[in-house]
């Protein structure tokens, strides 16, 4: 029960560890798990966490360089947009292969029918390695109430669905049993048997209302293993929520029980309380794999923790609290403050791993720190060092903000050149562009704001309003130019680093109202509807201006989405090619996503 | 593994069973697991997170109607304000037994010192069920370089520190082995056998590093519960950190082992990743109990979860994630939208809890939806259900702001009502007063504020000043009045509810600076330095000027702090009367308050 510093001893042991071959149904190591990150498809389900494809596709990069085995990258008959998503992540992310060898698997999500599938296997297809991961559900209640069929016509459902799989070119099928947890164990082990019979290569147990404790887990997991005819011949995965916050545990002991693949979403976001953080299993593993864990292992670099947990949160909105374990703000928190020479001779004895380890770069230690007189190149190294790549225009963009910035603040931190490009390169296709803010306001009463904005039509227009203070008054004047009627769910603003406003981080969640009140509605399987909502973020050392940015961006991606949601059916098809009669209307295919939460 | 809705039966057999007596060493009903929850002590040591007396006392009272066993509420010694708060804590809150017997315990941590043990008893000594919580470290790196003793001179401590306490009355006595996960068993048996001997009543075991796993934990306390003499005797406890996000996992899997205490803070705050989270080890327990964990349970009232999580987050500044289990903002998402009447007939189904199991009401079920023609009366009974008893003043101050509100926004939510009062109410001593504010701003420059304020003396001056954004500016504009150097450690702002500024809700947390820079530093155990930093928080309709409330509550905090702290050793002296040789220099205070993490 020694803890050991682990930030080189960790990193090290991953880089210098080949990961064994990939091979759909088995792993030639016994001990390796593989991590699927499911951030694009379960998290993205997050109530306003919707990414944009562009975000999703950074994500995508970003995971790759984390090193994940398998990347969900989302569920392609939901919409036009979510099945382009996938194609783009499996034809670049898909293809980018490491010098190692290594290249993430791409997965695309599908319901049990033809249509489904076969839009699945086509978004995935151009992946080196593609996979469909495939469900229906197994529970009395589910097959009885929402199937409306009898247990051996679900079999014959999952079994046509992987034979159908097959017979496309689909080698690396993943089959689950939705609500596996509160289904007949007889009849789990039955439908599991045909599947993999008919050919499915990972079997994932999800423990879909987060309910079960560790041990009551690990349990199901070795009697699916030892009483699942052909279960030795393939892998089996978990998939847990986090309910009753015992996710990461249930996760660990789903492996001890003999899954060799764990579902994880980065900052463990998703539908209510979310899914197993994958930054909390991959470094358990890491750290205690050894001596607890029987020799596990996993192949993430955790050296990408850090900037991977931010872009999530910057894209997604979904923020992590400063106790979040390995990310969150304050989880390095003795590493803060000024004279901790002291620290340094037993930091041993009290830190588990070194922020390091994760990718997270003190001010002093990052080697440049930027400040005022930085030029374009300091700028450009660092922003590589940080794993981006931008194109020249967009560098210029960023460098132009930077600079500004760097007027009011001395020292430019990771942190801030973070939120810089987060916020200017990876913006939905811009519709209407914010010129100028001014804004008069205070205790004394009518806080106004003006505003010059850029339409899509090229024209600039100015409005004034008033409101009940600055942010709503600016709201209230880009409402009067841009005629789209959102109403605000959630907004929050977070200060980057050191004094307020050196960099003020804004997110905005909105969704349809007014006349556009009937637009994004899902009809959801559980019976009930429920409205997708777009987040937007801005930053920029005026509050009121980077509110308004956020505002401006997260109308951008409301706009986008509806205007896509008309062209739907017609591009759907047109992107498929003829395929047999279509069953997805816009609302069916929304169906689909929401039943997507396996 | 059925989940049940839970809503109606973990309230009612929380409600209908009657916890066993209170006896300090031993339970008589063999499954019932005692919560001792350290929000004010542990939970108060995150970042930021400093709690004034007012606010303390607060809490106790709301983690009283919790019905948690005992409140662990600071460390006395560490200066004169805390002693007040724990003293008062003990007073009022361990006194107000509540109809059917209960009263919870209250108890002061303490180091073995004589000074610090009395200090600590004299605190806690005037509730019906006082306890003292004393700890000495027993790993080997701890004691030969941190206290330069030989394990029988800290056996000998700790057995001294035992007996001091018993001969100045207290019978009810915590120990905890400091860092017991990496001191060697066979000490720690040894020791634990001698503390008992002694006198101790309960063994509390830590995981200080969150290293271990579920499976390791259980195993520890199950060994020290069969090697310890005399540990059939006591009450073994459990204390997890989070740093791997298995703190619950933990403290649940040490139940299993034998423990039955379990140390939590509501939220799951504390220092780095945090502890157990009291909600999340509660209701994993009330739904789990009885068919996964032998029939555990708990006296804990699940219906004032929401609220004690809404109160701690409001006062500590220490924000949850939305996907925080339990009390996240969509740990009941499937809840939200409009049209949810299919929802209804299967809910059953997907919810292993109701919201309205830990006190979430909806808009719509509130029974009283308060607005703009609400009296005085309707604010007073929805204030009483929510569990606040405001005098006439405070009333009155709620009063006024909520009709402003009201004018904003057509229904106020109890979430608006619950902000309203934790800002107007529990602020601490005023100093500094804001009166009013104006701004103008903009992204074309020159952000300029001006601020009226009244100052401790009595007197309103007016200051204006530019900044970066119009926060900024407010600051600087304040700074120049308020004449202590603050430095900004962290800011965010929420919207509360529906619509921007609606009401936002505005927290910062600052840090001595300038000429205060050398205030507050703390001497950690750990061999470094950290400072101390000051919360305040603020809600108004505008955002600038609720930044600018939450300033000056922070800054009010600080000086508080600051005046204290030169009027310590004085004060101490008085409160003590005539004690042996002082020892607690303001420096060795706060060292001891750093070395508090147990």
């Amino acid at each position: 029960m020694q803890p050991v510093r682990a930030a080189g001893e960790v990193v090290k042991a991953v880089e210098q560890r080949k990961r064994p071959e990939y091979i759909p149904n088995r792993i030639d190591d016994p001990d390796y798990v593989r991590i699927f990150d499911t951030t694009l498809r379960d998290g993205e389900q997050s109530p306003g966490a919707t990414l944009t494809s562009k975000e999703k596709l950074e994500i995508a990069k970003k995971l790759s360089q984390l090193g994940v085995d398998i990347i969900e990258a989302g569920f392609p008959i939901a919409s036009p947009d979510d099945f382009e998503a996938v194609r783009s992540i499996a034809m670049e992310v898909g293809n980018a292969v490491h010098d190692d060898g290594y290249v993430p698997v791409i997965c695309g999500l599908s319901r049990t029918r033809e249509k489904d599938l076969e839009t699945a296997w086509e978004a995935v297809r151009h992946a080196k390695l593609p996979r469909v991961h495939t469900f229906i559900a197994t529970s009395e209640i589910h097959m009885k109430y929402k199937l409306r069929m009898t247990p051996d016509e679900v079999i014959a459902n999952a079994v046509n669905a992987v034979k159908h799989l097959r017979s496309m070119g689909c080698t690396d099928i993943e089959f689950s049993p939705e609500d596996a947890g509160r289904s007949d164990p007889i009849f789990l082990y039955e439908i599991l048997a045909e599947v993999v019979k008919a050919g499915a290569t990972t079997l994932n147990i999800p423990d879909t209302t987060g309910w079960t404790l560790p041990h009551e887990f690990q349990g199901l997991i070795s009697k699916i293993k030892a009483n699942t005819e052909g279960a030795g011949g393939v892998i089996i995965s978990t998939h847990c929520q986090n309910d009753l916050g015992l996710s990461t545990a249930n996760s660990l002991a789903g492996a001890m029980g003999g899954a060799r693949q764990i579902e994880c979403t980065i900052n463990g976001i998703g539908e209510r309380a979310g899914n197993a953080s994958l930054e909390e299993v991959v470094m358990a593993i890491a750290l205690r794999g050894k001596d607890q864990l029987g020799g596990l292992w996993t192949g993430v670099r955790p050296v990408h923790i850090a900037a991977a947990s931010k872009m999530v949160c910057d894209y997604s909105g979904m923020m992590v609290q400063p106790h979040k374990a390995i990310v969150g703000a304050n989880a390095f928190a003795h590493e803060s403050g000024i004279h901790q020479d002291g620290m340094l001779k037993n930091r041993d004895t009290y830190e588990i791993m070194s922020p390091e380890t994760i990718g997270l770069t003190r001010v002093d230690a990052a080697g440049i720190v930027l400040g005022k007189h930085s030029g374009r190149n300091a700028l450009n190294t660092r922003l590589g060092q940080l794993g981006f790549e931008l194109s020249d225009e967009q560098l210029n963009d960023v460098f132009r903000r930077f600079k500004s910035l760097a007027d009011n603040k001395k020292n430019i931190t990771d942190e801030d050149v973070l939120a810089l490009v987060n916020d200017e390169v990876h913006q939905p296709t811009v519709v209407w562009v914010l010129e100028d803010l001014q804004v008069v306001c205070g205790s004394m009463g009518m806080p106004t704001a003006t505003i010059r904005i850029r339409g899509p039509d090229g024209i600039t227009r100015v409005a004034s309003s008033v409101g009940s203070g600055p942010v709503d008054a600016a709201y209230k004047a880009i409402d009067s130019l841009v005629r789209v009627q959102a109403e605000l769910v959630d907004y929050s603003v977070n200060s980057v680093t050191e004094g307020i406003e050196a960099l003020a981080n804004t997110r905005v969640v909105i969704r349809p109202a007014g006349r556009q009140a009937d637009v994004g509605y899902v009809k959801s399987y559980k019976g009930g509807r429920t409205q997708r909502t777009f987040s937007g973020s801005g930053a920029d050392e005026d509050i009121v201006v980077s509110s308004a940015r956020a505002y401006v961006s997260a109308l951008n991606k409301m706009i986008g989405f509806i205007s896509a949601k008309s062209a739907a059916s017609a591009a759907t098809a047109a992107m498929l090619g003829a395929a047999s009669s279509s069953d997805s209307s816009g609302d069916e295919s929304r169906e689909a996503l929401a039943a997507a939460e396996a």
